[in-house]
């Protein structure tokens, strides 16, 4: 098994197995073998489905062997972030308090949906408490660690997923966005990060945090891998009353179609301060492979941002209510602080605020009248290190977790499909978003490819 | 001009003006002079468009002696809660407050709509400050009187909407209803009252109330008259967004067409308590003409009463937020009060209501599997006394207002279409609800008409 294919694509190990050249067993051993090596050191496991997945890998074989199909993933090792049930596993979110839950008793939608591609489940995956966190530190499972730089965050909340793709554990991971938890690891950890459309992916057998924000999908190191994941995982799910009614939209064949034609402009105002200069630089380094020289305005950003921060509240509020009042004290502090914090907002501001939302998605609706893709920093700085709680940002101090999201926040608060794709300057990545519109994952999903063909974009294991 | 016209129904009053009988402007000449002689006891009207009216009637003569069609209500006099735009007129939705803005520009939607089918608009209606009522008195306007009894309530908020009609000054009204606001006062003005599904009649150019529970909807004399307007009503609107997009379901066509087949039960448990026994009566008597003996149960009623509190008072309190900050001493100090009260409670708490309502849908759809309609009481009792704070309900005095709404909140709370039809015992009407499944107008409408039909139900000008 050569560390080559480890590092490499899923859709590699997919041919490689599909041709025989390797058994999915061999992959699912190799896989086992780097985690049992590398996860100490990066915190990004919490639960490896070791038995399982050599289960699923021996009928995977046996199904080959007999000529039957396999699928598009065959033997793709991948994980998903600790709030995806998993059969047998107890869902823990992150937190002390679910780890008293009885064990899932059926897989989340989406793990099902992998693994009917011929995908192969190795584990769950560390977290921010109950998706509340930007760090990817995690109070009871400690953190999870950036595999470019031990020291360095992964970003969050879904920050063993952003550390075991960076690490080179498995080629795909499954995440949780609700205000930038896809984006942000995707950024700080050097990955392709796909946050779709909200309401293109079933949440079925996951745990929630912002209803009205949740958006689940996928991580990887290659934008094909990327796209190929998200097209075994969209379709219709019964169980998510929230999942749109759409057709199914491959987004894979027409993945290397280029650019050409394409109206891509960068977002300026907001997005074009508050962050470091490596923020911009890169976001400018992409828009001049695309050579895309405008630069258009997305008003009420700002409002926008605190507005999402103001349902984040009382929406994540809502849901730990009764937890908060009987468990206080098995919260991390900082997390429970924001909780109770949001329980205390009047409910009036929090229906401005779902106000707001429409007048701003008729707004960027407006922007892609004339232009199909926009452009954005992923994060205002690189990967800040383990602990720290400040940065400087413009000149000013600020703590670090409420200001890590505040280019992804304005996005996903309308619930437009975005692709983080990393950018190299110094030893650590950071992430650009390339932002479509509604239901348009394929147009972000092929301005990525092409950034990763120039080579502008590229994610690496570490 | 025979007074049996003028009590009698639109549609009588559009045959006779198609056939030539009676010019359009002779029925407003004789509606004008009846709101003259009536409406300073009934308080009804806030204004009359006399002119508009007038010219409106001698168009509509003139294209009926062009041979041309002038609609299925042709003729036809209505009038709007104060709360619907009517060009050049000042939206006043109650309150002292709007009376300080522009006349509008343009009709409100349904008006349009209503005149294109021949109506013709005579004016607009008294009205609960800013619709959070359900007394139809008004601190600015004096109250609007019932007239089968000046010394009692009209019922609110659409007061005046129930006055005009019981009063014999139009066949036909529009008004609003958030909680209950159009078939409260049905009931105690004993008319036929029809609260649409949610999302069924555009709200564009209105002034709203609980963006997620207002309701448009007709009050009139006979269900002919409301199955006509409705359909009238019916239709596409780009100008609101919240309208569903459902077909055009005429319910005129087959509103004789009985009650044989279908399966109609009365809710009991929490429909079957905290009422005087003529509400429960009303409910019997329609029942048994129906020949309805089975009782059933919509579990977590008063859970969806309490939600609907909630999302209204925190909703209504951010529609008025900037209002209350600068104008607090120009609202009716009891609706004042409530705004404020609703301004300071926890967005968690509306958050979770809301979530709530998702699940009571589910029941009540779950109910509607194997039953086509439901029976329940509209109000708790009949018309209170003008300025009567307490009643007497279950052996139990309580304040009037915050339980009038008692059995038609759960309903509206969830969007389902009802009509309120009137039944007679004493001196006063009582309103007996006719709940049937989303988007089935047309079942609630072929019950209350059968019930007409047999004398059950009877709707009369005062």
């Amino acid at each position: 098994m050569s560390d080559a294919l480890l590092d490499g694509s899923a859709e590699a190990i997919a041919v490689a197995v599909r041709a025989g050249q390797i058994s999915a067993r061999a992959v699912i051993e190799a896989t086992l073998a780097r985690i049992a090596a590398r996860n100490p050191k990066l915190g990004a496991f919490t639960d490896v489905t070791a038995a399982r997945a050599l289960l699923r890998a021996d009928a995977l074989d046996a199904a080959r062997t007999r000529g039957e199909a396999v699928g598009p993933l065959a033997g793709a090792p991948f994980a998903v972030k600790n709030l995806f049930d998993v059969k047998g596993l107890t869902t823990r979110a992150g937190s002390k308090i679910n780890r008293e839950r009885a064990p899932a008793a059926q897989d989340a939608t989406l793990v099902r949906k992998l693994e009917a591609a011929g995908a192969i489940l190795v584990g769950a995956l560390n977290m921010g408490e109950y998706a509340y966190d930007f760090t990817g530190e995690n109070a009871h499972d400690g953190p999870s660690r950036n595999p470019h730089d031990l020291e360095h965050m992964t970003g969050g909340s879904s920050g063993g997923s952003g550390g075991a793709v960076a690490g080179g554990l498995t080629p795909i991971s499954l995440g949780s966005d609700t205000n930038g938890s896809i984006r942000v690891p995707a950024s700080f950890c050097g990955l392709f990060g796909l946050k779709p459309t909200y309401g293109r992916l079933s949440r079925a057998g996951t745990f929630p945090f912002v209803a009205s924000l949740d958006h689940l999908g996928p991580l990887a190191r290659s934008v094909g891998d990327l796209a190929a994941s998200f097209d075994a995982m969209q379709g219709p799910d019964p169980a998510d009353p929230a999942l749109a009614d759409r057709p199914f939209a491959p987004t894979r064949p027409g993945l290397d179609s280029g650019v050409a034609g394409l109206r891509i402009a960068t977002l300026g105002g907001y997005f074009a301060r508050g962050g470091e200069r490596q923020a911009f630089a890169a976001v400018e380094r992409v828009a001049k492979a695309l050579k895309a020289d405008r630069v258009v305005e997305l008003p009420g950003a700002e409002i926008a941002r605190a507005a999402a921060y103001l349902i984040t509240m009382t929406e994540g509020a809502a849901l730990h209510l009764d937890r908060l009042r009987k468990r206080a004290h098995d919260y991390d502090p900082d997390v429970r602080d924001r909780l109770i914090a949001g329980a205390m907002l009047p409910g009036a501001w929090y229906a401005q605020a779902q106000k707001y939302r429409r007048v701003f998605h008729a707004q960027a609706l407006a922007l892609f009248r004339d232009i199909d893709v926009l452009l954005a920093p992923a994060t205002p700085c690189p990967a800040p290190r383990i602990g720290q709680r400040t940065f400087v940002l413009d000149g000013r101090e600020m703590l670090v977790r409420p200001n890590i999201g505040l280019f992804t926040q304005p996005i996903s608060f309308i619930g437009l499909p975005v692709v983080a794709a990393p950018v190299w300057a110094a030893k650590l990545p950071i992430g650009v978003q390339i932002i479509a519109p509604p239901w348009r994952e394929d147009l972000a999903l092929r301005v990525a490819r092409a950034l990763e063909r120039e080579g502008v974009s590229e994610a690496r294991a570490a």
